[in-house]
């Protein structure tokens, strides 16, 4: 799926690239092939993508005690930064799906450093420069076979110049119903790298256990931009922070979650500098980023298992940026919200029930609602609208939640799905 | 339903009464009518309990910052304690279903205020001695014309002696599928109160919205024991800590969310001091009151919206009692754990990456889990199991998963039920 969003290229200021993923960088390849970890021999189970360089690499990871093997893998690779968002140097990053390689113990961990050492025989680089990331079923053990098979295949693709990033995307999806990818660019003109022009783009997967603090959300993002790891470290967590975690599917969050950002530096002139934090280079970058980065995650969203809506929250005028998240969570996590919009329900009721329990501070009588640009609650009453008007709204693809808590000055936004039937039936019939 | 369940009977100590209700109790009487709040004229809608004198009273309420205007109101005539708690004295309680009068601002507290008028002048009593709650729709006027018409007729059932209990139980209903009450007696002997036998009786509804910290839940119970309302007031906090609470149906904790406790001391002698805290009579009352609520705590979640399974979680060996109940919530909560035991799927690897994500310090390493008494994982790793025998087990209509953290000795127990496509048909239609 290439997403063009014009008010988000307007808000970041980036231009979409047709068809871009996460090869559309240079310095960068990315294959998908089938190398056995699902059973059916028509489905994508592994992604490899590939620098031709060591790169500036950086990763946010989840915060779930049962963290997975994989992730377990990646922080001793990538070892400056904290357990949860860290950086360093990497060359290639291969997913399976398929299986999380998650409650698997020492055998895990050791299954996973064989993996990136078949990697790292294949590509020519360190088994410290591979990094990798897992999605499936919890608790059971990976196997090696598709790794041997799968690896070589996705690396004969990419020396044959005949990879697929697209494949990629495909490869690592679960229960996904799309690929998701995306790529911007942005000029170096006025920003001291005249001439050349800057992509970022990436891939990532849903879509249940999707959730604040990362989920089994996968997702890869390279750049040609010039930037070092330290400085990659924070912008990722600033991206991250302002999209992945602002998703919600069914509040679960998973053992796997990783966000990998690699920049090659491929489009600066040769011997050019990196861009520095602060500088309007950097800022153009940390956009696009977040750019790429909320592309993605509102298309996770939107891909939620048994979605038929992608639902934005919306709230303002909270006491602090703490109440301002809480509220805003509360609504996308309530399963009554959900279901009264699976349901074309403008249901405020159940919205302004989700604020009060949210923990935030404010006072119901000053608390204005609106659902799809319709006013339903004025000064926390009730406000009569057509309701025909509400359900004709109720057919756009995206349902917007408008609060206002009337208590303070902060805002945010939180992305969620609506909760249908689907979800159920995927998820009451997931393992077997 | 009158619910009789040996194992609970042994560990609270106290026989069930077949039967047993809100009325069980001397000194009270309970009837439920068609008010004309739902349209359909078979449906009741309007309960009322009637004490025979103005009786010890308390009350805990939802702490949901859109709290409708009758827990408003209640918190005016239970004028002692504080917001979520309080005491005092109640000769009458009226409950509606049809409309929960909730965010309807000042109209709705003179509504729910002149309803008290109604009661206190058909039962000859103030309107401060009459407690109210309210359930349905939130964000639409209640009409008076039901209280007029409904009041009158249910107290006349209660002055002919011919109200039933039970009526009361249904009336208060709205998405439940059955009515839930029972009543539990014990002995005075050996209590200072040789020759009386003491009921605790009560009435409760559930089924949406049913979360922590009190829910669209509304429970009626009454006691013939002698206990003045400031104790009263302890007991029923901890007994509503113990039971209710420790209740998550979708994680909504409602505007409505109302416990009553009343004492008639009608079983006493006349001239008996009432029950003093600390004492072996209180004791046997507190554990009367636990039995009670916690038989229609664990009916709510049984009955939950779309339920098919009761489902414990059991978690122990946590650091603190704070973790104990975040790990225990998490588990109960999670939409990927209630779909999969819908589906009849022991997928350990849910409960593991719920404990994980809950907050709870552990290490994966030391964590065993068991679904329905199968151990499925020992040291954070998945233990072999006949997965036909686990399917058998799912049959059970209680579902029981036991954590245990190895990080302390704390424990705690959560009710909640599986999340089936019924939950989302009833929520996606629920206001049309």
């Amino acid at each position: 799926m290439s997403i063009t969003e014009d008010s988000f290229a307007q808000r970041f200021g980036c231009a979409y690239v047709e068809g871009g993923g996460v090869a559309t960088a240079r310095g960068f390849a990315a294959a998908g092939v089938h190398a056995g970890f699902k059973p059916d021999p028509e489905k994508l189970d592994l992604a490899l993508v590939v620098a031709d360089e060591p790169c500036a690499a950086a990763g946010v990871f989840t915060r779930n005690v049962f963290c997975a093997a994989p992730v377990q893998v990646c922080r001793e690779h990538l070892d400056e930064g904290d357990g949860t968002a860290a950086y360093g140097t990497a060359r290639a990053i291969v997913i399976n799906s398929g299986g999380a390689n998650a409650a698997t113990g020492e055998p895990g961990r050791q299954a996973a450093r064989l993996a990136a050492g078949i990697v790292a025989d294949e590509v020519g680089c360190t088994s410290g420069e591979v990094l990798m990331a897992s999605t499936g079923v919890i608790g059971v053990h990976l196997p090696l076979e598709p790794f041997e098979a799968g690896v070589p295949a996705a690396f004969e693709l990419i020396k044959g110049g005949t990879a697929q990033a697209s494949e990629a995307a495909r490869a690592i999806m679960t229960t996904d119903t799309r690929p998701k990818e995306c790529a911007v660019t942005f000029s170096g003109d006025g920003l001291g790298y005249e001439g050349s022009t800057f992509a970022v783009g990436g891939m990532a997967k849903g879509s249940g256990m999707i959730m604040p603090n990362m989920a089994t959300m996968i997702a890869v993002i390279t750049t040609d931009a010039p930037v070092a790891a330290p400085s990659l470290h924070v912008a990722l967590r600033r991206a991250v922070d302002a999209s992945f975690n602002k998703v919600t599917v069914d509040s679960d969050t998973s053992t796997n979650d990783s966000c990998f950002l690699l920049a090659s530096g491929a489009a600066a002139p040769a011997g050019a500098p990196a861009f520095e934090p602060g500088s309007a280079a950097f800022e153009r970058f940390e956009a696009a980023l977040c750019q790429v980065c909320t592309t993605l995650a509102r298309a996770m969203a939107a891909d939620g298992e048994g979605a038929t809506r992608l639902v934005t929250v919306n709230v303002s005028g909270a006491a602090s940026e703490r109440d301002a998240d809480a509220a805003a969570r509360t609504v996308a996590t309530s399963p009554l919200v959900k279901t009264a919009i699976y349901g074309h329900d403008a249901n405020w009721g159940r919205v302004a029930a989700a604020l009060g329990r949210s923990g935030a501070q404010f006072s119901q009588e000053d608390v204005d609602i609106d659902i799809m640009g319709l006013p339903v609650c004025r000064g926390g009453l009730t406000v009569a609208f057509d309701e025909d008007e509400a359900l004709a709204r109720f057919e756009q693809p995206e349902i917007v939640i408008d609060a206002n808590l009337g208590a303070g000055s902060f805002a945010t936004t939180v992305w969620t799905c609506d909760f249908s039937h689907d979800y159920v039936s995927i998820n009451g019939d997931y393992r077997s």
